[in-house]
């Protein structure tokens, strides 16, 4: 099974897709997509939708798990998160990819133990998790990873059952 | 030269295709894509995209004039809007059709000459501009009419002048 997680962006996009086998969860790819600023918007969301389709295409995901985009900074950058979001949902769903969205606080909880935890814990969490050797690397990789680890913590499907009794699934 | 306008939007997402060639602007296609509210949010935008795809299809623009997303109305709706407006942004510069944005108060200003205009005036005007025999509905499509009319409007291209000199482009 593999999971892809987004954290979604224009200017960088980071992302992480693991693949869980039972109680193993191991990173098959993790980095960052970005654009140039100084190209123009709508060419700069077609050539995220097309790095979004190179993945996919790489490595098939049945679920990409990305973060809700809330409005805790500047308006200018959330609305193209936004559009961004936009398009890497669409994408997915364009593929057949089933979609789930997570807060900022829901990840947080999920892979450090509680939604107050800083960027460091997370990134921390996020190498002990998936046994790296180093900490993930730039943070938008390290939150993309950290998303699709709280979408495996959540998902109460196969992923989880089959570790409990000890079967890949 | 075929220009579409469009004003994003999830539920509701207006849009005109309006053929100028010289002075005569003529409306070939206005209407709504709407999308189910019941449905994840995901297969609604890669839903958006398609109808978006089969109108690109169905009268090739040379431009896509979309309104500029702000956020005047509440978070929730204009972060759908976003989203809205990054997948088919995306989805003109992928089909290789050049995407301006303009502000809502631009859109008034240039078809109604003044950027307090309300909704009647607007659409009082894009019927008057586009010849049409009813004012346009519903608003989302009169909407999606006064951008692309917008466009022309501002557009220091070919369309004007060949009116100026009283030929077709």
């Amino acid at each position: 099974v593999f999971v892809l997680g987004i954290d979604p962006g224009l200017s960088r996009c980071g992302y992480c897709c693991i693949e869980a086998s039972g109680s193993r969860q191991r990173a098959v790819a993790l980095g960052v997509i970005t654009t140039p600023t100084e190209m123009p918007l709508a060419r700069r969301l077609s050539l995220l939708q097309s790095e979004v389709r190179d993945l996919i295409d790489e490595h098939p995901p049945s679920v990409l798990a990305i973060e809700r985009v809330l409005f805790q900074n500047n308006v200018r950058t959330a609305m193209a998160v936004g559009q961004a979001s936009g398009v890497v949902m669409a994408e997915a769903a364009h593929r057949g990819v089933e979609v789930f969205e997570y807060s900022p606080n829901e990840v947080k909880g999920a892979v450090a133990g509680h939604g107050s935890a800083d960027k460091a814990q997370v990134t921390q969490m996020v190498q002990t998790l998936l046994r790296l050797e180093r900490p993930p690397r730039p943070a938008d990789a390290a939150d993309a990873a950290a998303i699709a680890l709280c979408h495996l913590a959540h998902s109460p499907a196969l992923t989880r059952r089959s570790a409990a009794i000890g079967v890949a699934p």
